[in-house]
């Protein structure tokens, strides 16, 4: 693993001076579900530092720094930045791109005077305490069920619980406020995790490359914090405690993958029955007593065996062509784990170039499709049911057919032309 | 109209002292548009003082100031108050009720420092201002298309758009800081009026009375505050001017006539053809430059007019089963429009003593369907035409003998029955 080459660092980062195996995570390396997620957890297993996430190193490491990576921070709240004179680079596309942002940015702007930046680098801060009093819960399965009711009124289109597994929280987090590392959130009492999924607007994912589509991931985000806000405070109304979590604190990843919320996919994002790819997770730790979810197959690591669509449209060559292998191509990557691997630094080079988020890996994803007209949810049902089997390359080559996956015009969308 | 009955009201109430006519609102009493929007205007018309609101009158006027009011407005905040073992009015249904105002909760309490109550009693300060130069809108009609698809990527389920008509803004407002009147927010630059309407989950809905159904209304201002936030600040983002608002500011009900969004019920809510009248309403006022939509007709009026199912089944008799006449039942009434006027002190009155929100009438209306199913989504298709149409009898008949409008079980929306 590279070491850091962060210059203004103040203090070294953990990566090259990790603890023992055991004494990253409480319980065993492997664990009894790890083969039916399809975790292949190896002996060089690391808990993985947050600092080393490619959005933390733009703001240490000299390596990935650069004034466009810097500009497409700046981009967001600085009017006119990136615009350019090219269809889904337009104001307007920039104008909504930002406002999608607007709820996120409220609930970062809370804490930020404390140093925080809930959701992204620190746990999204509690609306109001527990009540003093738990309300018994005599059948957890019956509790589980409830929440997921609840999870659904406040916005979630997906919800699974697992039991909290340390090994996917970071060992350390990065503090935007020191520019260095800091003490994660304990969840080491919260023995169960609800993980939510938020279908992300499928029409503007379409348009990807684009300004335009970044509103995807703005709204992703404002709409998933205030479900997970209002999920977390039913949960301490109820006398337990929560913790809710974005981007912070653990990777959603395995956590939605142990939920039973979908499989790993090639461009390492996890695709669902329902949505495939194009979602956006969230989790809350919690003590609340909860029946859990199963993991589930439905031939995704077969298809993706088969599938390199995203590999091949990725512009930066930034997702592997070859086997689930663990390459560890920085310190942006998760060590010990033998999967899909994206090259980060790639990636985010090529979004600091746009100067705009990109998921083109969303878009030709023959898993994302938009069900919104009869034939539409007809031929997405048949498909899966296609690709699920060993005529997958068949299923493959009707995609490409079908030209599926191809880019919609930004101005197309402002249009809100008939049958998309 | 009566007096003012408040003792500790620190400044007189403006009502007996309103100034002439022409004084309240710029420009003339009826306007070209009042007769497709059903709005019979008389000569005594004044705008509303918000401090007569009756939510706000509980803070200052004994007369409807009770505790059982006060522990309504206490118990979105205090646990076990309310709480009792009756189905719908359990801890849970409170845990959930009351998480479900975390969402606008938080925009309030962004400015309470300040003396200000966003979204009830002030617009919603915006996130950032506008942008230094206004980027150029050739075609107010596009650019009004464009702004539709903005407003429905942030969640708006129905979007019209309507020119500011001063006579529906309050005259004063009230600050819950000094317990008296103050100026309201200054729209008479902003000529146009963009009204959205988000739809609230119709299960729980079904379950009103209960403090399990006040979660649709909690959610619902959490989700519009979002969708106003965003949208307001696409517009700024723009170079144009927005201020955004729930109930503060003026009354949505006309807004949402104007701008096409459905017609005015009996009960006093606006009856949409969509959702019925299972929404609730935000609106944004702004300068930039948008084509306006018109009312819509689609027998509304006259249905009204031989159905009294919302006035049968209100508990406290607060909705007329008389003609449209605009009887004024005490200062919480709107003076000077012909039209069903619901009595708000006794409508408060049986929220204080269920200490929960009351939808019954939202519930019990024929508009009101859940078309989740096909055959419902035909049946709901079919009956609106009939409804429309000479033969509503009929269509009030069948509603009556196929049992819409019962209250379904709040334990049973916990349990996510089938077919719901």
């Amino acid at each position: 693993m590279a070491k850091p080459r962060g210059r203004n660092m103040p203090q070294p980062l953990s990566t090259n001076n990790q603890p023992t195996l055991e004494d990253q995570f409480d319980g065993p390396k492997r664990r009894a579900y790890d083969e039916d997620c399809g975790f292949v957890i190896e002996e060089n297993f690391q808990r993985f530092n947050a600092c080393n996430d490619v959005f933390s190193r733009v703001q240490w490491d000299e390596g990935v720094r650069s004034e466009k990576g810097i500009n497409w921070f700046k981009s967001m709240f600085t009017h006119g930045l990136g615009v350019r004179n090219t269809e889904g680079y337009r104001a307007k596309d920039f104008a909504l791109r930002n406002a999608a942002w607007v709820g996120s940015n409220l609930l970062i702007e809370r804490n930020l005077a404390n140093g925080r930046h809930d959701g992204f680098l620190d746990d999204l801060t509690g609306y109001a305490p527990p009540a003093p009093v738990k309300i018994e819960i005599e059948d957890p399965a019956e509790m589980a069920a409830e929440l997921k009711q609840v999870a659904r009124i406040f916005g979630a289109d997906l919800i699974g619980i697992t039991s909290t597994d340390l090994r996917w929280h970071y060992n350390r987090r990065f503090s935007a406020k020191s520019r260095s590392e800091k003490e994660n959130a304990d969840c080491s009492e919260l023995p169960n995790c609800i993980v939510i999924g938020t279908e992300m607007p499928g029409k503007v994912i379409q348009t990807f490359p684009s300004a335009l589509a970044g509103t995807a991931a703005g709204f992703g985000y404002s709409k998933d914090g205030l479900a997970l806000m209002s999920i977390a405070q039913f949960i301490r109304n109820m006398g337990y405690r929560a913790i809710a979590s974005l981007n912070d604190t653990a990777q959603c990843i395995p956590y939605a993958i142990q939920a039973g919320l979908g499989e790993y996919g090639r461009h390492g994002l996890v695709i669902t029955k329902q949505y495939g790819p194009r979602l956006r997770f969230g989790k809350i730790f919690t003590d609340m007593p909860l029946a859990h979810d199963q993991p589930v197959k439905f031939g995704v690591k077969e298809f993706c065996d088969i599938c390199r669509r995203c590999a091949d449209a990725c512009p930066p060559k930034a997702i592997p062509h070859g086997e689930p292998d663990g390459a560890l191509h920085n310190q942006s990557n998760f060590v010990g784990i033998k999967k899909w691997n994206v090259d980060g630094e790639k990636c985010f080079k090529f979004w600091a170039n746009q100067g705009t988020e990109c998921g083109i890996c969303i878009r030709v994803c023959p898993y994302n499709k938009l069900p919104e007209t009869k034939l539409g949810k007809m031929y997405f049902r048949n498909w899966k049911w296609l690709a699920g089997t060993r005529l997958r390359r068949l299923a493959l080559w009707l995609d490409i057919k079908l030209r599926f996956g191809e880019r919609f015009k930004p101005d197309w969308w402002w249009k809100n032309r008939p049958g998309w």
